[in-house]
């Protein structure tokens, strides 16, 4: 890489990157059955790549770990493909432009993007669209805001309730994994709309946190007991579930079938419950779902990346939440790209306390 | 009951019925755990009782049989109140009016009511607009049509399609109870509407019927082996299931919901497949429901009651299509009140073909 080629070109090439330096990556070495191991990885490191006319080359900050990285590792169609054995583990994250030949991105600019669970992501010319690199303004919010509020899963929180919910002032809402990414927007932008918000999350702690920093009117531990979400769901909804923004599957999906008022509306966001089991047994189907008939409400599953053209509208209202303090945000920061596997699975066993994110390199 | 009344009152008594004529009824003796038998029915005679002022007096000609019925001898809250232990069988049906002191209704009206299973219907005056007694218009269809297309199973399947389904010229509609009252009606509707109509039914013979008689562009036979639904769907579905109209739940949803396109409907209109499990165990939940999701697929329910308001505009549609032969119906017509615990049977075991009707009485 040289700095003859930028000049030779209509774009910019700016490079900071020290000669030598290397790139670690954690590919997929084979798919799981079950909860993912060490064994599922494989660690690799390269020389950093150089880009090529068009392309961006992006060094990593902070990776957003989701729910949804698990269903990719799973061989068969899905919403989106599979990640291939043998390929960089795909990851969507923040970063920082070290090197570009796109007259779009300049070095130092902060980027949110695809990148992948590596180091290092070059991004070619074809594929700087493809894959959703945008610049991302830290004065709306952190980097790990970004992740977070303003990221994938903010979006999906907005997009789902705004538009599949559909809320209305005084309308009830539930929202499973409420300490989490999707569940603490989903349960704030609820109260900020005038309804009712009733988190479910794993234990005391995240409880009181939901209720106590985030405001929701109650939340239910569902650790608390074999009936806790039911009777929870019974003690908190008096007048039955407006809208269940589902993140979890399984039981907790049947308590809330059980549950729902007249016209209530399910959106099905992700069942991490039943992800570990998606390859070796077929999801727990939710067995009261003839709720929908008696209480004539819809279930409608939602992917975020259809919502892609409008995620500016939603960027600039959470982040107006964000600074007038309607809205907080709770990231859970593992460091290291060398921990990505425990890190991960942290999200299946409930540890993570907030968005997961796993911190690459400090900005 | 005397002319006596009749003069003494505003509306019109008239009085066409048989001194010591007697009034058998099929009451509700015990809740069914499973199927119900003969053990759950009591048969009772009574006097023919007088209407009261305001009030109307029905002579029941035919009862609609309907899988929604065994969910009423059910206990336990549902879109409507159980059948009380004791109390008449709850079956909407057409009879004729027999006596009448209410100004709405002269003798020799056909009617349209919740009018139970038993020969002679008291419809107080309070009830008369509850129980949605209505005149029928037998130059629109005849009296089994006015149970079937023109009825309660054909106002299901029009705005379960039209409302929920929003059909569009072009797109896959799957049925399934194809052959029945709903399915038969699901399937034309959507071939008129300028949709591709599939029907999933039980044997040949009604496979044949769906496709020869109805027009439905294909009919899977969900008796013809374990795999005969997915591979039928597979085969006739090339691009996928735009809308699925559901009446029997259980594995055939669970095939439905693994061929389904992007933003397909499911419309939930009932399980029958379930229905006679419901006391003693839960539904089987759809274990593919995550298809919701990958597909941005919704899944509603519906009761028909809801659109109330609206049959007549459905009604003048549908004749019209009667009429000019673009819809078929048909009936399978079981005799005598004293058969109706057998002959509700038939449709749990798939035994009725086409729209299952109880004649009480000849016109």
């Amino acid at each position: 890489m040289s700095n003859d080629n930028a000049t030779s070109t209509s774009t910019s090439t700016n490079i900071n990157i020290n000669t030598g330096a290397s790139n670690r990556q954690v590919r997929l070495a084979k798919r799981p059955e079950g909860a993912a191991t060490r064994d599922n990885w494989q660690f690799t490191t390269e020389a950093v790549p150089e880009p090529g006319d068009g392309g961006v080359l992006v060094k990593t900050l902070s990776l957003s770990l989701d729910p949804a990285m698990r269903g990719w590792m799973n061989e068969g169609k899905s919403y989106i493909a599979p990640v291939e054995i043998g390929a960089v583990m795909r990851a969507g994250g923040v970063g920082v432009v070290a090197a570009s030949r796109h007259a779009g991105f300049a070095v130092g600019d902060v980027v949110y993007g695809t990148l992948g669970v590596q180091e290092y992501a070059l991004v070619p010319a074809d594929q700087v669209q493809r894959s959703g690199l945008v610049k991302v303004d830290l004065g709306l919010g952190s980097i790990t805001q970004w992740l977070n509020v303003l990221g994938m899963p903010g979006m999906t929180g907005y997009f789902g309730l705004m538009d599949i919910g559909e809320p209305k002032p005084g309308e009830t809402v539930v929202v499973s994994g409420a300490a989490g990414a999707v569940g603490q927007t989903v349960g704030q932008l609820a109260r900020i709309k005038g309804c009712r918000a009733v988190g479910i999350a794993g234990g005391q702690a995240k409880c009181d946190w939901v209720v106590n920093e985030l405001g929701f009117d109650a939340c239910i531990d569902y650790k608390a007991g074999p009936s806790a979400v039911r009777e929870g769901l019974k003690a908190h909804c008096p007048k039955g579930i407006d809208i269940y923004f589902d993140n979890v599957g399984g039981e907790i999906l049947d308590a809330a079938l059980a549950r729902l008022a007249r016209h209530a509306r399910i959106i099905i966001c992700g069942a991490i419950s039943q992800y570990n089991n998606a390859n070796s047994a077929p999801a727990q189907g939710p067995k009261n779902y003839l709720s929908l008939l008696v209480n004539r409400a819809r279930m409608q599953g939602m992917v975020v990346f259809d919502y892609a053209g409008r995620y500016p509208e939603a960027i600039a209202e959470m982040s107006a939440y964000l600074k007038d303090g309607r809205m907080k945000s709770r990231e859970d920061v593992v460091e290291g790209i060398e921990n990505f596997p425990e890190a991960l699975n942290r999200l299946f066993s409930g540890q993570n306390f907030g968005k997961l994110v796993l911190q690459v390199a400090a900005h």
